[in-house]
């Protein structure tokens, strides 16, 4: 891994430049192509969606919805013991922390004026569930548990079937701890198009969730755009890692984190911040021991080309370097991290402490794992039940209230040039003071 | 307006298309035109957006920026005390209602792992308050304050300038009763543009809120979809009331709700749903009679005839259609309203009974009056103050807490084919089991 010195002084946009390429979502080809595949699965639907699951992922499915009548749901009853326990672990806490997320409702009643916001679930929504090297039935735990905890009325679940037609027994497992009942076999853009449009078999759902390639992102943010199309959940670029180390942290650990990160993809990125040049050596040459016993090592060494060790001055140099980059992880291998968390201004989730692996959280440890990405940290929540909800406000006002406001509203209205907005005022007020309206 | 009979049996979507046409956001044209001044603004940013201001708004902007040094502002502090009073009312109503709207952290601790999501300001965010037919001051109240609530280092705001270079005396009033000491005079795409990516006098900024016309919409979503842009509050289209009315409802109350909404734009759509025929005709002949009284007479009636009265068998289907249809406003005007309250599935805002015109809630309940349009309800949240902010997870994992989740962790990774994340579990748990590590 490559190791740059900052020096105090230097410009923080820099450094956070040589952690992050400036790159958009798509080449104008991808944005054409998507573009072409959803304006053919509005058109042909089904006949569609199937053709594109030939082409792209090897297999022509005669039914795109895959409901537990089917014999390979019940296969999935079949798992050993050791992993539908812990499958039970993750689910477990994920719902026992989304839970406790759960927006309340706020209620303000003063002066003859009741006011509620309230979130309630989106009523039908849409899952992708990626399946290229690797069946992400942990995103399914991430993405239909808060789902499931938000109310929505229907969860539509796609994911690219294998080239057999199969879908992965322990995708099945914990579809169906979710309570899921149906899957759709549909991957890639053509699912998104599927989900934001509908077809005959594939309900329109109103938001979409999950990740997936840069075609499925362009997808989403394309439907996005289209008021007929459908909300997303965020856009979402390769995941990313970035570790704030001192003296006091144990390079093989470090190591473990980046690489974890580093396995996702070959443009995933890991990052390390460090106030020690020893440490930033040892991490450098433990990255090399570690990544020999990697399953997919390749694809690690890819993304290790573009990721970058920095040493800074001092920990409130890192800092600032951690908030100008926005990651989507940041983990805090420090002597003591409980200090510099109030100076954290943006990153997706912070893991605190030597014994806080990233990975523990992106199973298990309750939070989502859906995170932005790309400095979208600076904007962007990661998911939590709201993310399935839609907040409603709920206006009450008694005649009291109208009287009380009136005279406020008529001068504000008319100040904007609004006269219709003041004669909805004006009228009710004439009418509760000609009519001696009784106020309660 | 025009009156359609809806019978029992009839498609429900097919209502919602005469209330709402499908369309796009934008044509083809608008996108191009809007992405040639993106571009521009990028390249010669301050001078692309001072000739654009020229070109679209007829005056040519030496300086940008507009400080409360210049004495427009000092103008501001002798406004008409009713006018100081009036927006003091509003201001105090939006306050209070935002401040308990403020999301609190929550954190769950057991089992060794304490985890806390949090909500954290978006540090730099752009308020764009539109200045076309109408100056909006109460855009402004309801995009800064909850800015100033969530605690927004840097709120940016830009407003096109009148032809004389001055801006709405209101409007520098209710900026600086916000705290807001400079104000940018850019309005339309070129002022996206210049707070997405940063001029030499405008700063970039990491969200972008506020109405505006289709170009100021289209440029929202274009720098929306590229990493290197902004996010967005929410795609907005023309503004949209809905109100449901049954036999006690009074014509001219109904009539003037549908005329506020009417009066905002040529595009805007005022809709009434009742299940009393007699009150249809009564509203359509009370509509003619006030339209004589608007100022922007011209506007509503463009408006009114796309509008539309549906007349429906029951209040059920009334509720139905709306949740179809899910308006930025729907107004309750029926006898009983709480009875149908926890039906309503899709909807920005419900105004509940006869006295709760909705002109009270675009200025002074309190509530935002920025909210989804377009069918969004289904699945956008109106704004609050939690929009102006992001959350962050916080994950902390004692050793223990490591030891009884690495089996589960351990275990999963595996099955996804991640060694990677195993491993950095693994690494930990091996250590502390062979250094009999003391645990907590």
């Amino acid at each position: 891994m490559k190791i740059i010195t900052f020096n105090a002084g230097d410009d923080i946009t820099q450094a956070t430049r040589c952690c992050r390429a400036e790159t958009a979502f798509a080449t104008s080809t991808v944005k054409e192509t998507v573009e072409g595949i959803i304006k053919t699965v509005r058109q042909n639907k089904d006949a569609a969606v199937k053709q594109y699951t030939q082409q792209f992922d090897g297999y022509y499915p005669e039914e795109l919805s895959f409901s537990d009548t089917n014999g390979q749901w019940q296969l999935a009853d079949t798992l050993n013991k050791d992993i539908q326990r812990a499958i039970e672990v993750a689910y477990e806490n994920i719902w026992q922390f989304h839970t406790a997320l759960l927006p309340q409702a706020v209620t303000l009643d003063q002066n003859g004026i009741r006011l509620t916001r309230e979130y309630r679930p989106i009523e039908r929504v849409g899952l992708y569930i990626p399946n290229g090297t690797a069946p992400l039935f942990s995103a399914l735990l991430m993405l239909a548990i808060p789902a499931v905890i938000a109310g929505c009325k229907e969860i539509i679940v796609t994911t690219p079937p294998n080239k057999d037609g199969t879908i992965n027994p322990v995708l099945l497992y914990a579809a169906r701890r979710c309570g899921i009942r149906t899957l759709y076999k549909v991957g890639g853009a053509q699912a998104i198009a599927a989900l934001a449009y509908g077809t005959e078999t594939i309900p329109k759902v109103q938001k979409i969730f999950g990740p997936g390639n840069q075609y499925v992102t362009e997808a989403k943010l394309q439907v996005s755009c289209d008021p007929q199309g459908a909300a997303i959940d965020l856009p979402a670029g390769p995941s990313e890692v970035l570790i704030i180390a001192d003296s006091d942290s144990r390079a093989s650990f470090i190591a473990s984190d980046l690489l974890a990160q580093a396995e996702h993809d070959a443009k995933s990125r890991a990052i390390l911040l460090t106030t020690d040049v020893n440490l930033a050596n040892a991490v450098a040459r433990e990255i090399k021991l570690q990544l020999e016993t990697l399953d997919r090592k390749a694809i690690a060494q890819q993304s290790l080309e573009n990721s970058v060790i920095i040493v800074a001055p001092d920990l409130d140099t890192c800092v600032r370097i951690s908030n100008d980059y926005a990651p989507e992880h940041l983990i805090l291998n420090i002597s003591n991290p409980q200090a510099c968390l109030k100076d954290i201004t943006n990153a997706g989730a912070v893991f605190i402490g030597p014994w806080s692996a990233e990975a523990l959280g992106d199973y298990a440890c309750g939070p989502n794992h859906v995170l932005p990405t790309q400095g979208y940290a600076k904007s962007y929540s990661g998911l939590g039940p709201e993310s399935f909800m839609k907040a409603m406000t709920f206006q009450e006002i008694t005649a009291q209230g109208l009287l009380t406001l009136a005279p406020c509203v008529e001068l504000l209205a008319e100040l904007e040039g609004l006269s219709g907005h003041k004669n909805s005022v004006t009228l009710r007020r004439t009418y509760l003071q000609e009519t001696s309206y009784e106020l309660a």
